[in-house]
């Protein structure tokens, strides 16, 4: 019993052997975090179209109860660009940004969120994020990228309008363009100068100075923040808030709330497509940082605790004023290159949020939005990388067809139908291809017991005899392909008297193959033309030997294709030498 | 460009070679077609909501067109049960029966289909069709039935009523159940009791009596033509009208009227998803029943062109007062053992039903509607089959659990839920099927060269070797798998120093897997362990080759799964033997 607990809580594992070397580094890698996450998580919140206090409380909470049920060691959890992003296009479409409803939605959001991510750990369908392919994930984070730099804009120059797609934030901008602010401006492009400068040229310059590589880069880290001083100072000592400049305001000096989502069945339903999408979304980007650091020290990942970890943090957030969130990359990477080592140093960092919640949050009143877009347009620029649509046209029309279309459909319709698309394009292009699959037509290699596809190598073929090789399991998707197939080759090509299938690459076969091969066994036998199979692998002949397909076959199920070609050629046995069986499972 | 027409137009092929023989042969066979069309052409119209002519019209110009368009030599166009039954479903939805707007959705459904229908013939989408596997379309037929008959009991009983799923219909029996009229009843469980007879008992009993098979076949099917002409005679006798039975009653004696389907967009937009399911449905069933036939005689059947023939015929349907049709199974069979040559006897049977159209239709004046009822319902029960769930659960429980759910949701939910959910099904378990993949530990077979699973042989291993064999194609969705295992296995056994990835049943590796190839190199690397291929098949390594893959691999790529164990222990070279090298393409 108590090792079945374990396994679901993490915490009663790793907690046991925690010792004072672990604390401290620990230690220092939670400060580091919370320094960096302050002004990051004001602005995802930004971003979110929420205030930028629930950047803070999203942080807190889910970060503690990520460290209680979470696997990895390093992952850091809390608002990430493309899940606040999502949020916005999410809840934007059920209230006006900035009103009550709003925040109750994005907490109703993260709620629903929670319980499917929760859900599907429990019900272990940890695989269900694997239908999101590679290059369709690779194209919309970099959409969204420039979706979330695009709709930053309005803050840099001070001006309203919104958006959900490129063009409708591009539209929005010009028509509000009159009413920029140039101070605002100013600051915008600055920081936004600067931090870019930060992220290029600083490190190399700080190496140069002959600072050490870890030292060097926890001061480019910390790029924001000096961007957030420099510029709060600025506003707060010019009063640059009389001259139009944007400022984060007043924020609430307090520990996280206890909130309440909305059980409305009505807002429930509207949010539900969304909140999946946001959970398969998030889980794929944590999973993928986490895997990335867990392999760096040879440690293990469960997806589906993984699962219930994320699900346990967005129930957190829900009930503590925050939003969706997921493990983020940066912070992530920050936390584990500061030197964490259990996920002991997530809950320290939860305490120094907590108490920039309660004691820090004047200091930002001053802070402009402009700076915060700033820090969020380097971020996500970073994400952007085109370099996908390059490399997968050189390597499979398929998938750039996947990356391309969910790029640009992200860009025009918005997240939701993005990224929906991208993954029924990537299932579709898929079952296509194995829908088609390569069948080679194969012949003897002279002199050896190997058999080649016969447009490819030079072979010894029997005009009586059709062997074909079909390079893919068959299921219903292409068990009538073969049908087809074989029915084409007999009514072209009269003097076939046996028909072969190689079946080496043959991984199953399902009920609607099954049916397939017991039709053409029975077309073949009405023309009186034997059929029979070899090489077929254990596990296939096991279920094979379960029905009466076997019995009723009008031929025989050879162990080698050569075997089949010596027995239906009538050749002579040659001398024994080692027989070419696939290997059976 | 003659020939390239021919291809489209398969008529100006066999047209050219047309004799004589097939000329008198085509004859025979289209007016025993013709006889069995007349009372299935009016039952089926019923069962789809629609006047009595509707179903002979569409069996006139859609026969014609599709003899033109189509490849198959025997296949018969026109109204069929299940189709009819979704007509009955979708135009439901928009329309109340007995309307002017019923009958022109119906049209506008054909519309829709034929359209659908040619478009994924010249876009050569047949492929699509095979995302319905075996057993779904098995599981939708049998519930269908059970529903068509559950319908058609209303016309037997002679009351009202309605009703999508079985329940509404049952409930709908019941609760208009005092209103029976007990003569149409009689008339009703008589004419059902008959057929009945004629179908199981008939035949023998003629073989008995001395008949030749294919005249006491014939005699069978006129069954239900005796049966209307019987109840018809005693009806327009007895006067049985004025007592409440309800009769075919009037229909204009003309050929087919020319119609105009509805372009509102409203309208097109709410029949898109049924149209989109009928035409899949209708082409499945069709191109079945084409295939079965084409392949006794040694034909060829061209799946894309059939859709253009289907479109055509659907098109002419909608022009012509008729509704959605396809290729029926039984009337194809009649006309196939009626001895039908070439698809001229198809559009002979057009002239014949269109005589038929003029002359006859004040005969059916007094066919009992509860006479019609009876021909569908014994028709359809024989398309009822359990059997099905039997056969799918020995063999292979995830094709059980998709006919099952297609069952139910068929009765519980009606045809577009059904057939719907069963898709996604279908495609779900096979993505969850591969998305967990059979990967064995491989080890050498003692005196051999074959590699075998550790856990089902004895074989050699040595600790400092990982060999996996993977037995799927590597993509999206077990991509992460991939990764998992090897994680999984190097976190938990320290002295692996090298991990080779048997790839014999590795068909495909798309760029997701690629990218978890490369991401296992990177920290197999990082821990310095070697990553090493085997036996990889020429397509995939041809697609290796445009990438950096290979140059980054921190290992090699062997030829046989031999050669990497004797290199990788420095076991000495053995006296040279055939290579255990898998098949390349």
């Amino acid at each position: 019993m108590s090792f079945r607990l374990a396994k679901y809580v993490p915490v009663l594992d790793w907690g046991r052997r925690y010792d004072r070397d672990a604390l401290s580094n620990d230690l220092i890698a939670a400060v580091i975090v919370t320094i960096m996450l302050i002004p990051q998580s004001l602005a995802y919140a930004l971003l979110a179209g929420l205030p930028p206090e629930a950047g803070i409380y999203a942080s807190i909470v889910p970060i503690v109860l990520y460290a209680i049920f979470g696997t990895s060691r390093a992952l850091a959890v809390g608002p990430v660009a493309v899940v606040s992003l999502m949020t916005a296009a999410a809840v934007g479409q059920v209230a006006e940004a900035g009103t009550m409803g709003y925040a109750l939605a994005a907490l109703t959001l993260a709620f629903l969120s929670g319980a499917i991510l929760l859900a599907m750990g429990v019900f272990r369908l940890g695989f269900l994020a694997n239908f999101l392919s590679h290059p369709v994930i690779a194209g919309f984070i970099t959409a969204s990228g420039i979706l979330i730099a695009a709709s930053q804009l309005k803050h840099v120059l001070g001006i309203g309008g919104g958006g959900d797609t490129l063009i409708e934030v591009l539209e929005s901008l010009v028509s509000h363009l009159g009413q920029t602010n140039p101070i605002t401006l100013a600051i915008g492009i600055s920081a936004t100068a600067f931090l870019f400068w930060v992220r290029k040229g600083l490190k190399p310059r700080l190496r140069a100075l002959g600072l050490g590589p870890r030292m060097a880069d926890v001061l480019t880290k910390a790029g924001p923040v000096a961007a957030v001083l420099v510029t709060t100072l600025l506003t707060w000592g010019l009063g640059l808030t009389d001259r139009g400049v944007s400022v984060v305001g007043e924020v609430p000096q307090s520990l996280p709330p206890l909130t309440l989502p909305s059980f409305s069945p009505e807002l429930l339903k509207q949010l539900l497509v969304p909140a999946i999408l946001i959970s398969v979304i998030g889980f794929v980007e944590s999973i993928s940082v986490a895997q990335t650091l867990a392999a760096k020290k040879r440690q293990r990942i469960d997806p589906d605790q993984e699962l219930i970890g994320l699900g346990a943090a967005n129930l957190g957030a829900a009930f503590t004023g925050g939003y969706p969130v997921t493990g983020g990359f940066a912070r992530s990477v920050v936390n584990f290159d500061a030197g964490a080592e259990t996920p002991a140093a997530g809950a320290f960092t939860a305490v120094g949020l907590a108490i920039a919640a309660v004691a820090l949050t004047p200091l930002v009143y001053f802070l402009p939005k402009a700076t915060l877009a700033a820090t969020i347009i380097v971020a996500v620029l970073s994400l952007v990388d085109f370099s996908i649509l390059g490399k997968t046209w050189k390597y499979s029309r398929a998938d750039f067809f996947a990356v391309a279309a969910t790029i640009l459909l992200t860009l025009g319709f918005g997240v939701e139908t993005g990224v929906s698309a991208g993954v029924i394009l990537s299932i579709g292009l898929h079952l296509y291809k194995t829908s088609r699959p390569h069948v080679a037509e194969v012949g003897l290699v002279p002199g050896t017991q190997h058999f080649r596809n016969i447009n490819r190598h030079k072979v010894e073929t029997d005009p009586k005899i059709l062997s074909l090789r079909v390079d893919e399991s068959l299921y219903f998707v292409n068990a009538r392909f073969l049908e087809d197939l074989v029915q084409d080759r007999i009514a072209q090509d009269c003097p076939i008297r046996h028909v072969v299938l190689m079946c080496t690459a043959v991984n199953a076969i399902d009920y609607s193959a099954l049916e397939s091969l017991e039709a053409i066994n029975t077309r073949l036998k009405d023309l009186g033309i034997g059929f029979h199979l070899s090489e077929v692998k254990g596990p296939v002949m096991d279920r094979l030997h379960k029905t009466h397909f076997l019995d009723d076959l009008n031929g025989r199920v050879f162990q080698s294709q050569y075997d089949a070609w010596r027995s239906l050629t009538g050749a002579p046995r040659p001398v024994p030498a080692p027989s070419t069986v696939a290997a059976n499972a």
